[in-house]
This record gives C-alpha cells, sequence and structure tokens, in this order.
C-alpha cells in the first residue's frame, strides 16, 4: 500500500497547484469580489465523511475548482477594498512554499538554528526599515491578537513584580487597569480580559474630533484610578485604527504614563508597513517610549499571512514571563542563544522569516516603498473625488489609505440613512464589482474604502467610485 | 518600477521552488540529521541590512542552498527520532501552497464562506476517525499550547461564572486552582501562569510508575484545596505525555472531577493521531466526559505545521469567552454562521483545513492507518530488540512510538551515568546519521526515540540500533 506522496508525484503536482495559482490570480479579477455563497452551501457539497481509500489528485483540485473558489471572498483581488489589505505577494507566496516543504519547526534554536537566526535578521531588517532604534527586539508571532494579548500580560507581570511567580493574579490586593481607546481594535478587549483584567478594570479613555485617545483624559482616568486605590497598568495606544486609521498620539501619552511606570503597547498593525515612509513617520512620534510594538506585514506590506512582528524593549522581561525549559528542549547550546518559545505562546514556530525575506529581496526596499505611495495617492486621489462632489462626505482624516466615506442625500433622516449607506454598499459588494466593509463611526454607519490591495492600480479606484456613485445616487433616484 | 512579481514569474519560480523541494524530499537522507551550526553563523553569513533595490531570485535560491540548508536539522529525514514526528506529508504540503496562493483570510463567515465551511469539514472528519462522538465541534488552533491556554480561560470564566466581564480573575475572593502531572507537557503551566492563576494555585498531582497522573492523588489534593478555602478550577490530563507517551487514566480522572465541576481538559497533542487506530482507543478511555481536547495532526498523522484540532462539547460557552463582534467585522449572515474569530485567540486565519483536506482525501483513512501501525510496528521491534540486550534498559511502557531508553554500563554511579548518556546521544546527533532527544526521567537523563517520521522504515530503525550500540558501547570500550 502506497503510504505516501513521494518527490516524484510532488513534483508533477507541485507543478500543476502552482499553475493554478498563476493562474488563479491573473484570472481573479474576473471573478466576483465577494463571496455570494449562503450559508452552509459549500459544507452540503462535501461529503460527511473522510475517504476510506485513496482519491484521484484530478478529483481534489477539481472540487477546488467547482466548490471551493465560489466560496472564497477575493482578498488579493483589485477590487478589494475591504477589511484592510492582506497582501500575498506572489514573492513571499514562495517563501511561504520553502518554509512548508522543507516542514522544519522552531522548538528550540537547536531544532534549526537557521529558523531563528533568519528571523533574528528579518526582524532587524524591518527595524531599520521601519526608522525604530536598534533598542528593539523582533519575534514573529502570528497576528497582532496575539502580540497584544502578550504585551497585557507582560504588563501584568511588571506591576504586580511577577506574580506569576506566586499567588497570580487572583492574589493581587488591589485592581489592575487597562487604558485603551474607543477605535482601539476589538482585540485589545478581548486580550485585556482574556489577561482577566476584567471588564470593570478596561477604560475607554475619551478620544477626540480626529478620533484620537485624548492624552489630558487620559490622565485623568488615571488619577481617578489611583485616588480610587486602583493600580494603573497599561495603555494600549493605536497608530492607525482599524475603522478610520485614527492616529493616537504616542508622545503625549507616553509623557503621561511615564511617571507612573505604566506599559505602553503600541498598535501599529495596519499603519506599521506605512513605516517604511519616513514621510509617514511623524504618525507615531514618540515611539520609542513604548514597551512594545506590533507591526504586521502581512496587512499592507504583502507578506502572506500570518506574519505580525513583535518588537519589545526589554527582552529580558518578556522571556521572564514567557520561558519555559523542559528537559527535552535543553541543549548544549542553551544560554548563547535565543530561544524563540520563550517570546511568544506557542512552542511549534514555523519558518515564517522566509516569506518576509523573500518578498524584501525579491521587490527591494525602493520597490515597497513606491508601492505604498502608489496607495497613499491614488487614496488622496479618492479623497479629492469625494470630497468636491455634493452629497458625499469623507468623514475623518485619512492619513493613509482608508476613507470613511457617506452619501447623504437631502432629506433622510438618522436611520433612513443608516439603511441607505447599507443598502447600496451592500448591493455593490453583491454585485461582484468590488468589496468594501461597512462600520459604525460616532454611532452611525459608513463605508470604509481601504485601498491598498498590491494589484490595485488608479484605473481600479475610478472604477469603485464611479460603482459607488451609480449605486448610491442611483438608488436614490430610483426610490 | 516594477511593484509585484507577476503570476507569469511566480509560474516560473514556482516550479524552481517546487522542483528544490522535491530535490530536497528526495536527498535529505543524504544530509546531516541535525544541524552542526554554531550560534550566530547563520546569522554572520547574512547582510545586516535589506537591499535598497531587487535581487535577481537566483541569488535567493543560492543563499538557501548555501546558507540556510546547512543550518537546518531536517525534520522530515528518515533518520530523525527527535522531539516528535511532525510529519509535513507533501499532499499536505501542495494543500497549503493552495492556501497561501488564495491568500484568503477567515476573519469572519463573510470573508470567505469555504475557509470556514471546509473547517468545519475537516474537523468533523477527523471527530469520526478517532473515534468521538458528534457531541464535539472542532476549530483548528495553531498549537497545543494555545489550545490549553483557550482550555484554561474557559475553565476560569465557568468557575466565576463569567468573572472577566465583572473584575475579572483579580475580584476573586477564593483562590482558583488548577490541576497537573509533572509529566504534562510545559505548555500546561506556562498557560496556566499567563492565564493568571499564578504558581501557587497549580497543583502537580503525583504519578504513578507507570508516569500516569493518579486519580486518587488528584481526589485528595482536591479535597486539600477545598479544606482550605480554595477552588479548584480545572484539570490537565495527558494522553501520550512528551517525555514517554504515559497514559494518565481519563475516565477515573473524569470520575473524581465530575462531582466538583471542575474543567477537564486533555491534552492528546501527540497521542490523538494514533485514536484513528481503535486499538488504541483503550488509552484514552472516559474521553466523551472531558470538556476539551486537543489533537495535533501536525504530529505524527502528516498535516504540514500548524494544524492542532482542538474540539469542545460547549461550544456556546467557547464562544462566549472568546467573542468580539466590532462593527466592521459584522455581516447580513452574522447568526446563521459561524464565525470562527469567536472560537480562537487571532482575528486573523489561514485557510489551514486545506492542508488536512488535502492529506484526508490524497491518503486516504486506511493508507493514514497502515502508516501509523507501521511506526507501532517499528516501535515494538526495537524495545525487543533493545529488552533482549544486555546492559540496555527500556525504561517506561511504550503504549506508542516512543521508546525511553538508557545503556547502563555495569560500575557508573548515577552521575556518571548521566555523563554517559548524554556522552554518547551528542556524540550520535553529531555524527549526522540520527536525532534524538534526552530528556530527564525520575530525575535521571535517558534517551528518548521518537519513531514515526513519515520516510523511517525498519532499515533505518535497525540502522539507528547499530549506530546507538556502536556509540554507547563503543565509548563504554574505549574509556
Amino acid at each position: 500500500m502506497r503510504l505516501q506522496m513521494t518527490p516524484e508525484e510532488f513534483r508533477i503536482q507541485g507543478h500543476r497547484i502552482v499553475d493554478w495559482i498563476a493562474d488563479y490570480r491573473a484570472r481573479v479579477e474576473s471573478l466576483p469580489v465577494m463571496a455570494r455563497t449562503a450559508p452552509g452551501e459549500i459544507k452540503q457539497q462535501l461529503p460527511a465523511s473522510p475517504p476510506e481509500g485513496p482519491e484521484r489528485f484530478d478529483a481534489i483540485l477539481a472540487d477546488l475548482e467547482r466548490i471551493i473558489v465560489p466560496g472564497l471572498s477575493h482578498w488579493q483581488h483589485p477590487g478589494f477594498f475591504g477589511y484592510f489589505p492582506s497582501n500575498g505577494s506572489l514573492a513571499s507566496v514562495l517563501g511561504d512554499y520553502v518554509s512548508t516543504g522543507l516542514g522544519v519547526l522552531g522548538l528550540a534554536w537547536q531544532s534549526s538554528p537557521a529558523l531563528t537566526e533568519l528571523e533574528e535578521v528579518v526582524t532587524d531588517w524591518m527595524r531599520s526599515m521601519v526608522g525604530l532604534s536598534p533598542a528593539w527586539s523582533g519575534v514573529i508571532q502570528d497576528t497582532a491578537s496575539t502580540s497584544t494579548l502578550i504585551s497585557l500580560i507582560c504588563a501584568r507581570e511588571r506591576t504586580t513584580e511577577y506574580g506569576l511567580a506566586r499567588g497570580g493574579l487572583q492574589a493581587e490586593p488591589r485592581p489592575l487597569v487597562v487604558y485603551t481607546s474607543a477605535h482601539s481594535h476589538s482585540s485589545v478587549d478581548k486580550a485585556a480580559l482574556l489577561a482577566g483584567f476584567g471588564r470593570d478594570n478596561i477604560r475607554v479613555v475619551p478620544h477626540d474630533q480626529q478620533h484620537a485617545m485624548r492624552a489630558d483624559a487620559l490622565a485623568a482616568a488615571i488619577d481617578a484610578d489611583r485616588a480610587r486605590g486602583a493600580t494603573p497598568c497599561a495603555v494600549v495606544a493605536t497608530t492607525g485604527s482599524t475603522t478610520c486609521t485614527a492616529l493616537d498620539p504616542i508622545e503625549a501619552i507616553a509623557e503621561v504614563v511615564a511617571p507612573h511606570k505604566i506599559w505602553l503597547h503600541v498598535d501599529a498593525a495596519m499603519a506599521g508597513s506605512g513605516m517604511i515612509l519616513p514621510e509617514c513617520r511623524w504618525m507615531w512620534q514618540g515611539i520609542e517610549r513604548a514597551d512594545t510594538l506590533v507591526i504586521n506585514p502581512h496587512k499592507w506590506l504583502g507578506t502572506a499571512f500570518d506574519c505580525s512582528l513583535y518588537y519589545v524593549r526589554d527582552a529580558e522581561h518578556l522571556v521572564r514571563v514567557l520561558s519555559t525549559n523542559p528537559s527535552y528542549l535543553q541543549s548544549a547550546a542553551d544560554g548563547r542563544v535565543k530561544n524563540l518559545r520563550d517570546w511568544g505562546i506557542p512552542l511549534g514556530r514555523r519558518f515564517r522569516a522566509l516569506k518576509l525575506w523573500f518578498l524584501i529581496r525579491e521587490q527591494g526596499v525602493a520597490a515597497l516603498q513606491v508601492r505604498l505611495r502608489r496607495d497613499l495617492a491614488n487614496a488622496a486621489f479618492l479623497v479629492t473625488q469625494i470630497s468636491s462632489t455634493p452629497g458625499w462626505r469623507v468623514l475623518a482624516p485619512v492619513p493613509l489609505q482608508t476613507l470613511c466615506v457617506r452619501h447623504e442625500p437631502p432629506g433622510l433622516d438618522a436611520d433612513a440613512l443608516d439603511k441607505h449607506t447599507l443598502g447600496w454598499c451592500d448591493r455593490l459588494n453583491r454585485s461582484g464589482a468590488t468589496y468594501l466593509t461597512p462600520a459604525l463611526l460616532g454611532g452611525r454607519w459608513m463605508v470604509r474604502v481601504s485601498i491598498g490591495a498590491e494589484t490595485t492600480e488608479r484605473a481600479h479606484v475610478e472604477r469603485l467610485w464611479t460603482a459607488m456613485r451609480a449605486e448610491a445616487e442611483g438608488s436614490v433616484l430610483s426610490s
């Protein structure tokens, strides 16, 4: 009985898979961007039981084409303006192919030294690309959600002086408090709850007209907590919030928290890629005063998901919080090497550095910068178009590539306007031409246009704008 | 300026990468299994700064060959007997290639419905393959470490009746306690500390001669904690421990914890794959009484890392603990679909189901069973060889594929024996012929032989045994 696919079979089928992906990328623009699938529709086409015997590879490929592809929303489509750009640049894809094909794991430095050392090299490269000082040490995590959770746990342990080595959070006499903003990502709230702080100890600091956290309000909240006997523990500030790329004032926040030894974590998951452009770095002015920082090259920059860069100032503290050292993971090299299991939650670790290494080398820094500037220019172009068109509004500043847009025909009350907004956006998405994700801003629905899919050129933005006008304005005319 | 690799360039370079991986897999047996690299040796061969302009793809491939490969320990080598088998079966590798190439994300069902629905299908397939009832719901996590952390957080929240919605763990009046064993994986300890329980509230329950947790000792520990006013919260039991595949008695443990409503999490990360063999299922007798369970098909079964299956009995509880619902992730389908962001820590999610789907379909269940039985037979063969050879001992029962071995020449005291054990193992590893990871058992070093790399056949085990004898016995003769 055949117990494995051989290298020669892999060579043949691998070429077919590469061709299939090349064809997919070449034709993706012809597919509807957002999946039109009804709930359960994919599942019901698949057998409920696994096959007892082997199936032909052709059958698997056929199902991929017939069942899976129609059930995808195509993130690599030039008409994808939803959520955030998650570019799987093809150079990066090839780096990931090497990683999966090698099938090596980074449990410890010894378990594949190159995995650990290349990760050091590429996180150092990125550190210099975004203009950070060498005081930061980097490691690759899966996502910003996980990175933020680690930061809040590190904050908890610094404030409690390693309470985990004693009675844990449950033994703390005074409640520890986390500060965030209504515009912080949902993962901040989630991380604080998972780390044990509790809803009662999460403060949503008021924001200003530009949706940025107010440093004065943060100071007031900290003072109020101290006055009632609570212990301010951590602030999560955001450079480029999810809804509207708001910029929390890092420098002013650092100024507020420094005297209190409050942990400052900066979530630059989306905007961090933009910091490879020197002209963008004013956005996180003061970043060197943060304790931890997360940047996701698996978003705008183009590294295949998952590749979330987590930078810390105090690596020793991180390792003290996260380290384990069972006998079966010890090696003679310990003490002279980084064991990345002590830098994150999972023990197992893919060779994720390869996909970032391939991307940076195959493109070069200059080309990455030009592509991001292209997207910024496309966003500026769309801002101009929308701002100069009667009935349309851009609702928030656009420092990067995300626009918050509303079509506001006269005579609609707030509820009717919400209905109108969700209506035209949904129809546009269902048309297959584009994918936009609406969100609430100030309690009312608007449409986010997140520009920056790798294949999105000016012509796609122009077509988007034409389609938005036709759908939104047309629906008013016809009603 | 060229701003991306085109699909046609990808086609050409992708074929080269597939060929390179095919060649790598075909020649891997000729490479030294364990990397011989000195700390820092890889890093110093790489430039400290990223390239400003693009590099030729040939240069990247050349560095891969010249710098990276010598720095790898080869997990797919037939002489790999270290840690645990982490098989990246080539069929599974191709499934992962599709995932990375598609570049779609599962933030929400709507963001790529097929990603979510195929994950439901394959976790259901695996559920039936390992003989679990349909009362379990599955989801793919990255690793068992993360799965265990989620379980302990779920336990914490059940015991506190959702304390996270109020004052968090820090508001609990009585300390919550977690029970584990000295043979549990290091990630259990780590998870309990990260979840906030604190070292003082982790009980290491005594184990029996077979290294299995003693249910009577667990009962006594629980009673003692209750008597002092603490709240027993969770037990982590293991089916197939890391060091010696010890089997905690799930049924008896379930019996002990049931009256106290203590959460029972079962870590079957390694042994879970073996449960596709009906003759192995006695090992986790009582499993249906657990609350949560983790099985890693990225180990022995052969799914490319990372693919950790996390099964829960009460999906509603899991979702209540982990859910977030910001406006930018809402869709019209909500309420009728699974949003997997509420089933784990990260929001972003790769299309990981593909690699498991490809593996099961391309191989068929029967072939997977035959391969695992081959490995069990190879382990039994080696047990027989070692047990019948004077001076050699198998130190623990071998229910699966991991042997704990020691060569015990007469006249050595315990410290000298430790030195002898670590010595011959290290020399064998450095010879390039094999990779074995030593570990402590009962406070003394022994050598683990973890059989089950996909390419390991009987002949490789025979050669391993010959090499072990030559190295260990030879060193005694020569000393």
